[in-house]
């Protein structure tokens, strides 16, 4: 299934894409795309449901998040092998773990507002997994059960702010709109091998990222496992798991975000992104 | 008012503590103590209750955080000028920003459960300030209207996790259990100097952190405002904003929690808290 959320910030509808392309809503059933839901019976129960019974949605509206209720947006750092090559850092023997504000999680095409004081907005295309059943203490083996499916995520990052304003990532990672999400949650059963996804980034038509989930360093299953082990992760909670070679900070010289770019991203399967820039 | 949440973990009734001590039950009036209630006008309308005309709670039921729905917990490393001094490190030129899992949060007198493999589990009392209102580009003169009131927060780190395992704090600062909060929200109102306040904490009787909110770096005023420049922050988040001397990891040799173990803290009208410790 590919699961979404519609209507304006605040007050999205839970919603899918049926075979067709065709926007269903799905209020009658669920409340939101959030917790209980993403639960293995939640998802079985939405199965079950004849899309083309569900209220088709006319029109073309706005999406929110894929997932509603996030209390945790976790972030992986450094994790591809390609962009820690093209950088020269080792790479890390454990992975490098860090928060950004669950504030700065927004709809898929929404814009990217450049923060106050902002001196290097950049961009990151990435793998989200969405956490589907609490995980504490999971072995490898168990971990892709508490996987409920994977979206895209534009980890949007200001790095002055990240790198140059004291210690610790979150303050470059945590602005308002820096955390688009969506289109769809793709769920688990429709994605064969979430570490052979093709995925891209362009700013004004631009590519600049071009890379694999390939070349993820640490995987899916060993993250959710390895996460587990320092936090339990509970369903709704996201994992962006790091990001290919071609950010604008990696630019010779860097090039970063300025109001009137477009950014569009996507990862095959899981959909396209399309951010306008604007300054905060 | 001193409010609080009271009952089965994940099941907590929204309360408060009335002027003789009675806890006094809020159910009929507010769903929790969290969002909107948590806004100037959700707060003067529960002052205007009659406390004694509020259904009284018997018996002696456990306290749950006494904030719900905490969607950031951010907090503040290295804001104390006499813990600097203790361990020689230079002050920061601006705050150290880090976040801690919302799934870490309990109640104040919950069990601190020391994770699976870690090594170094310590403690840090810490005053927690709970926003009241949207915060975005806040300036210093403003903050303080954004600030519902104080509690007290154990952040129970696990320096191992946290310095040895690859970058970034989140991971030794994020494991269930390791932010008890409460017993009380006590409203602005009634913490007349947030930056005169004495706090202390004793592992087995033994007192190892004796301090002040008067040594604070960076005070709560400056740091709403300055946290409100990197992403916004919303009714229900929460602020810890660092510790005084006397941790664990300060001790000469350094000195770790084990199962067993007894942690009392407390600071000067804000309550106490009392976790015992057991392994996980």
């Amino acid at each position: 299934m590919k699961l979404l959320r519609y209507g304006p910030p605040g007050q999205e509808k839970p919603g899918l894409l049926d075979r067709d392309g065709n926007l269903r809503d799905l209020s009658a059933h669920v409340a939101d795309i959030s917790g209980d839901v993403l639960l293995p019976a939640g998802l079985a129960r939405l199965k079950a449901l004849d899309a083309t019974s569900l209220p088709r949605v006319e029109g073309n509206p706005r999406l929110g998040s894929c997932v509603g209720g996030t209390r945790k947006f976790i972030c992986i750092g450094l994790n591809y092998s390609d962009h820690a090559a093209e950088t020269g850092a080792a790479i890390p023997p454990e992975p490098i773990v860090f928060m950004k504000a669950t504030s700065a999680i927004t709809g898929p095409n929404d814009a990217i507002e450049i923060p106050r004081n902002a001196l290097k907005t950049d961009w990151e295309v990435e793998l989200g997994v969405v956490i589907g059943k609490t995980a504490k203490y999971v072995s490898e083996r168990d971990a892709m059960d508490h996987v409920a499916g994977y979206c895209v995520i534009n980890d949007v990052s200001e790095r002055a702010f990240q790198a140059e304003r004291q210690g610790q990532w979150t303050k470059g990672k945590s602005a308002d709109t820096f955390g688009p999400m969506g289109p769809w949650l793709v769920t688990s059963d429709e994605v064969h091998d979430p570490q052979a996804l093709p995925m891209w980034l362009e700013v004004n038509g631009h590519r600049y990222q071009n890379g694999s989930t390939a070349t993820m360093i640490y995987g899916v299953r060993y993250l959710v496992a390895y996460l587990s082990q320092f936090m339990s992760l509970q369903p709704g909670d996201i994992l962006s798991t790091g990001m290919p070679p071609g950010v604008g900070l990696g630019q010779k010289p860097p090039v970063y975000l300025k109001a009137g770019d477009v950014v569009t991203l996507g990862i095959e399967g899981l959909g396209q992104q399309r951010q306008n820039v604007v300054q905060g």
